[in-house]
């Protein structure tokens, strides 16, 4: 009983790390995020963040997986909920805006896709794996609009998400450098111009 | 006259060490990129490079500085000599999916966008002068669409530009994680389908 708190506690501990460093990580970048700052925020030693985590990528892994993890319980699986087809679109479309403005310091995921194209190695094949499944995710939704009826049946659904990313790329673009309001109004504007563009 | 020889040098090879910082920031980041490096490319002392930049800002502000001269150079003013209108937009739609696949290491003013939008300062301000610059320059294309007759006259040319833009940073975004191939194919087929619709 002892030994199964004493694990709870020290799961704890490192959940509660990776969310302050996946807060470090989406001001500094991922690359370059101080350990000493994660540290110094948990009110622990350098050597006390590293005993729960191998390495330093260890960690960065770790805070990319929960990053993506809070992407799909946020946006993801509350879109889901709605009906198949196109409020479900419409949905992802609403949480996906309102995600971009509410992330202190942007997406870590798409900055991380900055960041890493041009470093190969463990970090960079889970910033391609996650972005990968996320528009297959993103596909699908896409895919059921137009197996519902609600698109035109000749629609390609990848060619569809393609553009519907891009939509939410200037969203998250403009609204860090511009101001996000102007920018979120600007995004639901084009994904209305895609929707109206593929219906039947 | 040997002191305008000798300015000239300076300049020149100020100018060369411009340019291969700009290749290594594109590689590296501009935030994180090695001084140590350019000396070692240059065949220089780290302190004969600082000898030509006051300070490590110096040197990273100049050398956005060149990336956006080269992009006008090679994307803007190429794209300026089409007829106004429609050309003219292609032009710059196939100018710049071009640039996006060229640039080894990826665009630098678009990893700088995402590297610093939450790091205040001059490196900061002079990104977002330089992306609003570049939109002031999308979006007077698309007006002269406007005003050519070419798209209809209740178009709205900053709505146009950012879905224009965002059509951009998917073809640099998936272009770099997945194939530059596959993301300039989209990425054309989405300025048709945008084109299509904002025609007269």
């Amino acid at each position: 009983m002892a030994l199964n708190l004493s694990v709870s506690k020290g799961e704890a501990t490192r959940d509660a790390l990776v969310g302050r460093a996946h807060s470090i990580a989406r001001l500094q970048g991922l690359e370059g995020f101080s350990i000493n700052d994660l540290a110094a925020s948990a009110g622990m030693s350098k050597s006390g963040v590293f005993a729960h985590f191998g390495s330093r990528q260890d960690l960065q892994l770790a805070v990319l997986d929960a990053a993506a993890e809070r992407f799909t319980n946020e946006v993801l699986l509350v879109a889901f909920k709605a009906k198949r087809g196109l409020p479900r679109l419409r949905a992802l479309q609403a949480g996906w805006i309102d995600w971009v403005r509410h992330e202190d310091g942007g997406c870590l995921m798409l900055a991380s896709a900055s960041e890493y194209d041009d470093k190969p190695g463990p970090i960079r094949d889970r910033v391609v794996q996650q972005l990968a499944r996320l528009r297959v995710a993103l596909t699908r939704t896409v895919q059921l609009c137009i197996d519902s009826g609600d698109f035109a049946a000749d629609g390609d659904a990848a060619q569809i998400a393609f553009e519907f990313f891009g939509i939410v790329l200037c969203v998250h673009h403009d609204g860090r450098l511009f101001g996000h309001a102007a920018a979120a109004k600007r995004g639901r504007a084009a994904c209305e111009r895609l929707i109206a563009d593929y219906r039947r």
